[in-house]
């Protein structure tokens, strides 16, 4: 028996710190979660995930409609949504979620202690709570504090003009214009929401293309449509000011308030609202990281090996310089000594991709690898989802990546408006697109844009996961008419060039 | 080269023929469909299954609504929506799927006659069409002809109070009141559907249950929620008469007319409109089977072998009277001597399981067998898809089958209110069942029912089919939130069960 009050202390009871606690605890471990709110589920339960995707659906079911208009006139929209009237059904579902990851801790005997937790010396962690502190020490450590958006100082967010990533949650009303500031998962999300319902968005992005992770063809398939719904992309491009202008122009903003940015380029963008979501900081401030030596990055972020046990300072700089190209999906974390293997980290705190299906996945791994237990993981066949209009989903390789590495492939095609369940959702734009290897005939990438994408994404992952070949889908038999039948049709597609060769 | 017009001539357009058709044609063989509607797609296009699936989109997004209410009084329903409605905006997509049907027939060089075709010896059909007679040679004939719905003499159908599945698409109003006799795939799916949109359902059913195929627990369910949703289950319940009557009660239906229908146990039940969908008839009667010594069964069907070759008269009797168990979606057709082998048979013509997709691969496998091309098909993994409201979708074996042959298995289920999509979609009664070999690990059988059963299903068939276990189900990291989630619950429940042993 060790001398530890827990075997672990979780710190975050986001996705990676759940399941990585559980997961300790089903190996009949002690174990603890330090939760600085008064629920636990982190911010993708009660910030994030969560009320996003309620938002969406709303917003999907309302914009549904207008686009099949398959009822004609039966339905009329009320006026002058608010965003509350979008996202105060989905409050059951908070308290639904946040019951049953409570519920699961408990199930399993973890305990769970409110309060700020901190680093203080390798085993020990302190838990501040109203004043007061308490002191506990466990065997290993898991840091899975996740992050908070990023607020520069020199930014004036005052929850209705200009705001973050949580406050367009609590908007008092749905603006008419909007100014996005990037175009990453988040900004994009509520960009192309927001273009949905009816709000006039302009989406600002340093990079050249949005989503840059994505297969090219989808990103291009993304930008188009947005585009092509009356969203300004603006890519390439740079803010060096927010600021709030008295408004002269005639406006339903009763306040009278414009928010204005500048970009280097000289252009002046102007609109009701400004949501502000360049990338997130690693919530790692109040952790006390340096009482143990150890530091995040620039960003509040935690470096960790392929283990995710935390790297030693020295070690993570080395190892943010090597970035190698590495296959969506797969751990990128390099095989670098860890600073003192009893502290792992996880979820976003630790960077790309930030997502709650991965986030669950590493706080699971590092539970196993803490109390050696053997585990099988497929991080190359970990999917994607990104919950934007339209839904985009990915598995495996991007066909940048695979010529990056001199991997031939064949392409196939099915587009959603080929096929029956395609009409019936009155979905045109959809499109599945395999890449198969022409000799062996494996998957090497599936990359899916459009209604249920996220969902669809899954059938390809097992046919990737157990080393099949496009020969089944080109066998399968599909319900119809069903969104699945895409596989059959992008395999045949797939097929029939590669009987040219 | 042969002396024939055709190597494969084809009568039928649906799903069968058409798979058929083009299957042999990419073998190089010379092709004619026969077709005597104005347009190729048969039943699954025109008047079957696309139309009762627009329906099924339009119901769901009006009721969606009611029952989640996420946008609280944003939308008022139309009041007195039609049938036309509700199926008008339908007609592009019909028109699409004849297109896209047409033109792959084109391409792949199968040409079209349009007429009623008709055996004219071993090797000759005769073509008529507006008193014009042709007659072609071919050395393969496939039998595509489908069904139609069975209509008693002694019932007066009318377009308007007694109508069949074909009848339904067209009533010229909603009725308040509706008796549904025959709770089989199309009984049962309008019996729902028209519960959903608000009107007062009777469903008569010979048997003890609907759907009989299904796996008991999920009889039970859709059993459990049709009653839930007001709508009046008479199950063993045999009808002896139905006729017009005038109606002397109150009401909107200006004729002036309601529907009774007497049951053998004396109940006398009376609706507004009635439809009758006990079964349907194979289309058999203008094929002149007798003048190649064939037949068809009391209801029209032919009998196949496991090679989709029709039987001898003789065969196909003992064929009926053998009826072994088999697992649902394997082809249950005898390995026994055909008539005559060049004549074959597929699609609902040869009865159950009569669904689109299955007809395809009948097409395509009878196609293959003529022309000696080996193939891959997984009859054990054909999906089933029911598109009532609940939608349900299974794939391999049921419980009640298992312990039939006593296989021994465990079963693990997630309820979709467990998960957080099943949340955001409201469904708070779907779920999806596993159900696994305890020592091999293997799936035998995958059962759901609610949103998205029938695209649901197919993560798991091709588990099944690739030969997975259900660890893959465990180790698998999948889209948050999604309802592919489920397939984690359920197999950590199934693992949990086992581990306990």
């Amino acid at each position: 028996m060790s001398d530890f009050d827990y075997d672990l202390c979780v710190i975050g009871s986001g996705p990676a710190g759940q399941k990585c606690a559980v997961q300790a605890a089903k190996f009949g471990k002690r174990v603890c979660v330090i939760e600085r709110k008064q629920v636990v589920g982190g911010v993708a339960i009660n910030t994030g995930t969560i009320p996003s995707k309620a938002l969406r659906e709303a917003i999907l079911h309302m914009t549904g409609f207008g686009e099949r208009s398959f009822l004609g006139q039966s339905y009329q929209v009320k006026k002058d949504i608010t965003v509350q009237d979008l996202t105060s059904w989905c409050q059951h579902i908070i308290r639904n979620e946040v019951d049953v990851v409570g519920a699961q801790l408990t199930r399993n005997d973890v305990e769970i202690i409110y309060g700020e937790g901190a680093l203080d010396g390798p085993h020990r962690v302190s838990i501040t709570q109203g004043g007061r502190e308490q002191t506990i020490t466990s065997r290993f450590i898991f840091i899975g504090t996740g992050t908070r958006p990023l607020r520069p100082d020199d930014i004036e967010f005052d929850h209705e003009h200009i705001v973050d990533a949580d406050g367009i949650l609590t908007l008092p009303r749905l603006p008419r214009t909007m100014i996005v500031v990037g175009g990453g998962v988040i900004g994009t999300e509520y960009a192309s929401m927001m273009q949905a319902v009816g709000v006039k968005v302009t989406l600002i992005e340093g990079q050249d293309g949005l989503l840059s992770f994505l297969d090219h063809e989808i990103q291009e398939a993304l930008q188009y449509h947005l585009r092509q719904n009356g969203m300004t992309l603006r890519m390439g491009e740079k803010v060096v000011k927010i600021e709030k202008v008295e408004a002269n122009i005639n406006t339903r903003n009763s306040t009278g308030v414009l928010v204005e940015a500048m970009l280097e380029s000289g252009k002046v963008l102007r609109a009701e609202t400004l949501l502000y979501a360049v990338g997130r900081q690693g919530a790692t401030n109040a952790l006390q990281l340096d009482s143990v030596g150890l530091e995040a990055d620039k960003r509040g972020r935690i470096r960790v090996n392929k283990h995710y046990q935390v790297l030693a300072p020295k070690t993570a700089e080395l190892a943010v310089a090597a970035g190698a190209p590495s296959p969506v999906g797969a751990g990128d974390q390099p095989d670098a000594p860890a600073f003192d293997g009893h502290i792992y980290a996880g979820g976003d705190v630790i960077g790309f991709p930030a997502l709650a299906s991965t986030s669950m996945e590493q706080g699971r791994l590092a539970a196993c690898h803490m109390f050696g237990v053997s585990f099988q993981s497929f991080p190359e066949h970990f999917p994607f989802g990104v919950y934007a209009v339209p839904e985009m989903s990915m598995v495996g390789w991007t066909e940048q990546q695979l010529t990056e590495q001199d991997v031939p492939y064949e392409s196939g095609i099915a587009r959603y408006r080929e096929i029956a369940r395609g009409q019936l959702l009155g979905d045109e734009d959809g499109m599945l697109k395999l890449l198969v290897h022409p000799e062996t005939k494996h998957i090497l990438g599936i990359h899916c844009i459009g209604t249920g994408a996220t969902e669809l994404i899954h059938i390809g992952q097992a046919v990737m996961a157990l080393n099949g070949t496009v020969d089944y889908f080109v066998n399968a038999v599909f319900n119809y008419p069903t969104l699945a039948e895409c596989y059959k049709v992008a395999a045949l597609n797939v097929v029939n060039k590669l009987s040219h060769l």
